[in-house]
């Protein structure tokens, strides 16, 4: 279900394989490194318990300069103690070893079961055969091994002209968002070959994610592992992007745009999700208030069940704006699905209308815009369905 | 399942009937009345959307005196605009003109479907019969009447002396809980023979929903029909309760004790729930805090279908304590199931202690205790599993 024809960007390679982790034998150990060092940024869990990689990785990546990222799936050495930092540091200079560079260099992520130690001769066996295999065209190879309850890799890519220099952004993520909202590991590599000012590019990410992952997972529901990384190897020739560049906003668009869709495939993977709905709020007092409504109606379990059920059940989504905590006044609220209305004035237009609206809730995707008529505020957040597949992949993850 | 002997308080009768408002024709009308008027108090839902039985009864129990209740099931008389508004009224002239009070002195509730009128034929034509059944005999299938996706009443009495004096409290309930934490109406009916001072009514309800209703469903997600009720008939003859008298505490724990049982038998219902698990946090920095993490915990869907899966995923449960939003030590954390501990210092014990911990879950009820060791904050909250059933009654309420 790739989307897109990968377009690798200039100087990195990357190889994947199965060390072993995972007892299915499914890929599991990727590698991803640069030509040279080149310039990264990350964002990392604010969850309290912090799995091994993420420490080890955020302090690297704080430097702003990196050349690999090693990732493993199957095992997301969270909860380990001592031992998981032992062995997240081992990871790394397995890798640096292999790849002859500074281990400082060396990113490490790590996904899957929490609180099993890392199984560490499989990474002593493979570490060194990836980095013998590293080639351009491997990337798909890197988005299935990092895969642990995905239906599908989630990888795509974009071009686009910077002082008319052809630039590229590939965006490898894993995670099952939305549906997944309590503590699915959310993983997302960016590759550019783009040159972008260390300094800028954290705050760059940074915007992206808030408009794209951010939109699809709630912020306190962070796993113990989640992290984002963007490396930029400069190999595109442009000059070097910094706010004041008259390209930034069109780098700042693809990247936006990119991460989105990652996000949306996140959404759509949902763990047997089978919709993909967006909750457009309009009309709130400020867009934060938007967003705390969007957000509200797209975490509503009973909402999501009346999504899998394809029952234009508004009464669940108005209840849920009625719980918000955002300034509403219930009689202006208007509801449609796509473009028919269901709620004008807070009050249902009859079940004629609800029929129209099953027949939206049918498509794969639709859009339930919300007007709380109070302002101008607007803000969206993407939601899937929740069925019987949810329950059967997560009531035996382990097992 | 009801599990105890109901006993009815002095001066109070009810009746219940199947008026046609539920399509499948089971009971969903009960009228429930005082022989004379008594003292009462009430909670009302904190959802911005409030449905209209709602707004009538809160102002009229504001008042502190009350005679008569008038349930429904199948229509939640919510989002209805001015019609339902008037059709509220109309109930409570209904049940007003056949007991011969005052209208003013009966409060209305209703839970179901939310959108769509009342069917007031029903009402018309049942309601004056209700009145001529009443009976002290019949408070079982007043609960049967409240209910709309429960799968069991819920009823419980308990008896106990006031100033020597034999004083009856019955509970009745509708809801399930936990797993239906996004907008399941709740509502509750106490009545007592006690004489109870009628300013200090409210807070004896206050303090005993806090430690029941309030440990099993989410503060912020309240429906549009919540509503809890009490009323005293004061024919017990015991002197007035007030702070003062030495057998408040004795009332007070009574009170307490019957909700929570109520609020227990609503997480066991839980719409397909298999299990009620009980999550007790101690060792935070203060109660709050504890209960937060409770209640995060609790709520945590990776959590629930882990109970379902009877899988002693503690890794979902420390990553849910991590997000909390509370002071926490993570190598500070031990986890146990009942008497088995799981997790010491943050770190997993084993395969071997897991698959006692599996046995434990096996168990229709167990203890999940979370010792944080940092001060002395205690709290804890009622969950349940979320299983296929969940989804199979919540995706096709409606239909």
């Amino acid at each position: 279900m790739v989307q897109n024809v990968i377009v690798p960007p200039r100087g990195f390679r990357a190889a994947a394989c199965s060390s072993g982790i995972k007892r299915s034998g499914k890929a599991d150990l990727a590698l991803i490194a640069a030509e040279r060092p080149v310039a990264c940024a990350g964002l990392f869990t604010t969850n309290k318990v912090v799995a091994a990689p993420v420490l080890i990785t955020a302090e690297r990546v704080h430097k702003g300069i990196c050349q690999a990222i090693l990732v493993n799936s199957g095992n997301a050495n969270a909860c380990t103690g001592e031992v998981g930092l032992t062995d997240a540091r081992r990871c790394g200079e397995l890798a640096a070893q292999a790849l002859k560079i500074e281990t400082d260099l060396v990113a490490v992520a790590s996904t899957g079961v929490i609180g099993v130690p890392l199984p560490m001769s499989a990474f002593e066996q493979h570490v060194p055969n990836l980095a013998l295999q590293l080639d351009d065209g491997k990337f798909l190879d890197v988005a299935r091994a990092m895969m642990t309850t995905d239906a599908f890799e989630k990888v795509c890519s974009r071009t686009l002209k910077i002082d008319n220099k052809e630039c590229r952004i590939l965006g490898l993520a894993k995670g099952a968002g939305m549906i997944h909202p309590n503590m699915a590991t959310m993983l997302a590599f960016v590759l550019t070959d783009a040159a972008i000012e260390k300094k800028c590019l954290e705050s760059i990410l940074r915007t992206s994610v808030d408009l794209s992952f951010n939109r699809v997972t709630v912020d306190r529901d962070t796993s113990t592992n989640d992290m984002t990384l963007i490396m930029a190897s400069g190999l595109a020739g442009n000059r070097t992007l910094t706010d004041n560049h008259p390209d930034f906003a069109t780098f700042s668009r693809a990247l936006n745009d990119l991460l989105l869709e990652l996000a949306k495939m996140m959404v759509r993977d949902g763990e047997g999700a089978t919709k993909l709905v967006k909750i457009q709020v309009v009309g709130a007092k400020t867009d934060r208030q938007a967003l705390t409504v969007a957000q509200t109606v797209a975490t509503s379990q009973l909402v999501k069940t009346a999504f899998f059920g394809e029952d234009a059940n508004w009464g669940r989504i108005i209840a849920a704006v009625g719980y918000s905590g955002v300034e509403i006044e219930p009689s202006l609220i208007d509801i449609q699905f796509d473009e028919v209305p269901v709620v004008t004035n807070g009050v249902g237009m009859g079940s004629e209308v609800e029929a129209k609206a099953t027949e939206v809730m049918k498509k794969a995707e639709f859009t339930v815009t919300i007007d709380l008529h109070i302002k101008d505020g607007t803000g969206y957040y993407y939601t899937s369905d929740l069925g019987y597949n949810y329950v059967r992949i997560n009531a035996d993850y382990r097992t």
